[in-house]
């Protein structure tokens, strides 16, 4: 019986693993005593989302929040493992509620494909660019993309030529899924219409890196992909100064030395922030996204500046949060319950096929998440008593 | 009772997550239900890993491989929930294993961090500066960061000058830890030592993004963080034929017009690759790593040629690998299992204090997978039987 | 009398040139002796082009070329001092002319600016985006920008918003001219139109960097800057032997190691090739160009390929030449002059105000130069001699 | 008689180029009617400089400054055709020399070449870069080099190694000549005495495009090339208000939103400026640098703070300043005339051979007038008249 049978043959999914990992002991000699097994809901996961299965890891979800965003209190729950992480957003959520809260905007929709094709020569090339660069084709192209989806609307298409090749990028509206199957799907009907019109054209790659997925690359921060997210709040400087322990002059001018003009020197990209990542990537792993998008998503701008009445006006630009409620991890029950914490479940939401209100509303409550981490960090190494006391000995001695 | 002092108050760990989640039913009407939480070793992350614990999400673990790596055949558990993602990835492992398999090594290793420092004006911090560029200075600096670990060693700095401000990069060997913690405390020491001859330079910040830490960064790109590796194999070109289904040309002509032309259109930072976070951010969950850091950890230059005996030659290059297999998440039960499914687990590895063969083996087998994953990823893109009937389809129509 | 005010005091343009000279001469100890004075029609660039002016420096004009572009035989004047540089050019010119020549194109054309205005809140910048982003307003937007110049046409508008800011990227067709004063009057215009209906809107700056001008950016290398061309040829194998003493495949490996291996490993942002900037700056120096826009003008990505007949196949891809032949330098009679010798200066050209012949023709022209420029370095490279037997040398010892 | 062999065998240079003319007027009905011919050293430029030559274009040089840099007043000779550049400039001089001046410094100095090597595997290769790494090698690498050279000193090498590729940046302090020629021969040497103890070394390219010569990459930003440069000053308050017409607070803010926030957000890679490459371009074609070297040399971070005081800090900060004062097109009389100007000719520096102070001092002069030129356009910016007007009239519409 082949190993990736298993549980076709058996029927029983748990079984099946059991039976696995007993196959690779004997074999391999490896040891899976501390790798849990039991009570997991294998059949979710059979043939979608997991193959040749071992077990499972568990990794601890602690529960950030509520934070004020848009009007309302919202909950953060966060898969990590790193310590004082979630303390430290609880710091940030309370500050940043304290006030009026954090307004997150969805600034545009679109998850995007990119395929390869190749032409004889350039001019060739650039013929199916100019044809789809001319306003004329949309009605054609459009019709092809969105006769492969009910959900999905193609929203533009941006051909970037290099040689004889185009990188046809094509950005789809997906709804509240991520979106990557559907615009693939589509993808393939865009290709079907061009390649009846240029004959010549030959498809190098479905995806051709000009998406660009799970790597980091200019024309997601300049573009952006999936949700691209501005969110603000404006913190009183008395609660700067009573809960973060710090001054609004020393956040401003902290911010502005490390996450501009450090990351400037670093040579960033999309890199303008204390580390977006963590929080972000936190939330990811609770509500079932796909981490490796984190490369991109995690890309963000935090700027802080003093308000004429010295109060401190925080924001973080986020052009790249690729996230849905449905499909990929987020149809497993403990990922659905951490959506179902943010109210962001697709039971929860009054949707109709087009809003999308679930997967805008998780990308606007990670933006105001990221924001309180970074608000939170900012203020700890402003004041890290650690630092000085530490620095203060050695000037003694 | 305050909501994070459960755990301290009640004793019982479990309890204290149980409490915690009727108190959020009761005050906001959460619902928990789908949410696991027995059966976990709560004291294990109490107090270092995570806070405000509501429960735990659960990642299916599959297991690729073995792929062999430098002469021995490893196992690459892989959390995720991307359906085909292993069973793409143990098709490259298969491939890569029928000949003489993966040549992995580790060309640099060392963590840093860049605090920022000002002084009064430039020639001050370029005294500083000249001061650590300077070797005759370097016994002194050394003695001031080693005196503060038993594992980890200084092995250079680097020193990035913005008019006032220095970025001082401290780069630290540290042993099986990937390291953060390490050169962190190291850091205040130096920053102790310069202090002393520096009056005048003030701390803006313990990390000043020049570091760079879980942010897309061309300093990491070029000068690595963590474990910097090449790995690289030579599959016979029947072997790409009978079990990839494609040729040798195919594949070397993708590879160029998607990882690399594609990638340099779209303004690409390391990310010359086709999906290497996948592969690397799924060991990383599995084996306890820091998700956040895969942002620059998986940068990737993936190469494919053709070799004179008509053969693929395959390489990867990642100069980024931030891992280890002490710390962190690594102490945990399932994690610290899949470690040792990989052979890299602190009890298996015949390590004294300074080789660090277990994070250096982590390292390597990352690398690999990744290979493993490409190669299958790139047969995959350069046979899709899917796209061209689809396509053909058209072409009749 | 005012140093300054000399030429219109005096009236004779030469004489208050001298009279300068005299006077830091005198004052400073300065020795002009050596920097030409005679001869040059000051009156030309009196008020427009130069002020405090102590004379001239003359480049010296070498021609290479003709070169076979779209069907025409094309000179390439270059102003340099670089020694076989031209000589260089001029082998590639010959090689890419015994063939059918090179074919260019020009994708896209189109001049920017991009003010930098604030609001205060980032809601209220997103409505500024979203206004901007609605089709429904371009025939407004347009006409505010179109009653500003005879030749200009706005094309697109990009706006990129950061927390509280919006970067508004207006994007001009320009006519024959570079552009920069067109779009930045028509940029007035348009902002004008937008504070009526966004009285909160506060201009920070008419050039927010964005654009972006004269500096390293990934925007136009992924959105272009001015003309985006892309040129390809075809070279017959015997050719490749018998004038560059190379092989096709020595080529093609040569540049994929370099021009994109080893760009990508530099972290390069568009520096995908051996030596653009030579060549295009050489040209822009004899015909009037402004050369501080060589920075971005010269991004180009080179590629090499085999053809199915074993031939070479060669495309340059230069997404941001930023050219004019009327306006700035272009109007004295030496670049005038240079630019007639290419057979684009304005009264050649069989122009109406809406085509650009001109402008267009002088950018496909740049592109083909910038291919012989690299067909014949990385000829050059692939068999050099010196290195050869410097090595030979050494391996015999 | 061929074209290129008329300056050898008629011996009269400017007849050879009166020649030349005619033969192409004849041939192709070229004009060169307006294109300067007489009174130019053609000598000079024979076989050094410049090929098929035809005549030259003289461009206008302007005097900015003095400025005071270190102590001493400098003017800055600039060759340019953009109106209002040397006027705005001259104004910054002026503001930056009534306190007590800018302070420039250098704080590192290395051109840079770098060979690709290959081998069979990624382990050779490996093997190379441990080679190069190591200390104790230094000495042997280092006489080989240096042994081809009087006045360079290599000074370090930095191998990036991708696959089986190793990149080998090596590093030569050149004294007063920009080097390249210097450290190419050098590169030779090292090259020589590699092969000896790596026989299966094969060189791909003399050079790999680490360098990084004439092209955008972050390698030159992160590391430098040619001089870095840090340059600082303080402007008092009332002289901003006085001469500049603006106030500490609106360039501080300007400089933040345009030269950082705006550059971030186009991806720019060392752009954090607001046109450091005019002043640059026009200073080093006066003085005759390679003006395509501006691509990486007008990289340039500008920074600007308020004191305590309430004045203006402000510097620039330069890492990739190529220049030299020797070779190249520094020794033609016009071009030697302007570096006279500066104080920079070698006849006028107390220079031995290994102090360079030419190079160094011009590097630094170019520093304070890119921050004169950057202060200029700032205050110009932050006041524009001409916009506020503008749009004032539209709001009253």
């Amino acid at each position: 019986m082949a190993l990736h049978e298993l549980e076709k043959k058996l029927g029983d999914m748990e079984r099946a693993v059991h039976l696995r990992r007993e196959y690779f002991k004997a074999q391999s000699a490896l040891d899976f005593s501390n790798l849990p097994v039991q009570g997991y809901d294998y059949a979710k996961i059979y043939g979608s989302n997991c193959e040749v299965v071992v077990g499972y890891v568990p990794l601890p979800v602690g529960l950030a929040g509520p934070i004020q965003v848009n009007g309302e209190n919202v909950f953060l729950p966060m898969a990590t493992t790193e310590g004082c992480l979630i303390a430290s957003t609880n710091r940030g959520c309370k500050v940043l509620s304290m006030g009026s809260g954090v307004q997150s905007i969805v600034l545009a929709d679109g998850i995007t494909r990119a395929p390869c094709v190749r032409f004889p020569r350039a001019r060739d090339a650039a013929a199916l660019k100019a044809y789809l660069d001319d306003a004329a084709n949309w009605t054609d192209v459009a019709a092809a993309f969105n006769s492969t989806t009910r959900y999905g609307r193609l929203t533009s298409i941006k051909t970037i030529q290099s040689g004889r090749n185009c990188y046809v990028r094509i950005v789809c509206n997906a709804g509240n899924a991520m979106g990557m199957n559907m615009v693939s799907k589509g993808t393939l009907a865009v290709l079907g219409h061009l390649q009846e019109r240029f004959p010549d054209m030959e498809l190098v790659a479905i995806s051709g890196n000009v998406c660009t997925d799970k790597k980091s690359a200019a024309i997601n921060w300049i573009d952006g992909r999936g949700k691209s997210v501005v969110a603000d709040a404006v913190v009183k400087a008395d609660v700067v100064a009573r809960i973060l322990h710090t001054t609004v002059d020393k956040l401003v001018d902290l911010n502005l030395q490390k996450n501009l003009v450090g990351s400037a020197m670093a040579g960033a990209l999309g890199g303008f922030n204390a580390h977006a990542a963590n929080i972000l990537t936190a939330i990811f792993l609770a509500t079932g996204q796909d981490p490796a998008q984190n490369v991109e998503s995690s890309s963000c701008m935090t700027m802080l500046e003093k308000t004429k009445d010295g109060d401190l006006y925080i924001s973080v630009t986020m052009p790249s949060i690729e996230v849905g409620t449905v499909g990929g991890g987020t149809h497993l029950g403990p990922q659905q319950a951490c959506l179902g914490l943010m109210g962001c479940a697709p039971h929860q939401v009054n949707d109709d096929a087009t809003t999308e209100q679930g997967a805008r509303r998780l990308a606007c409550a990670i933006a105001a998440g990221v924001m309180a981490g970074e608000l939170s960090l900012l203020a700890a190494i402003s004041t890290n008593e650690l630092v000085k006391s530490h620095m203060e000995l050695n000037r003694k001695k």
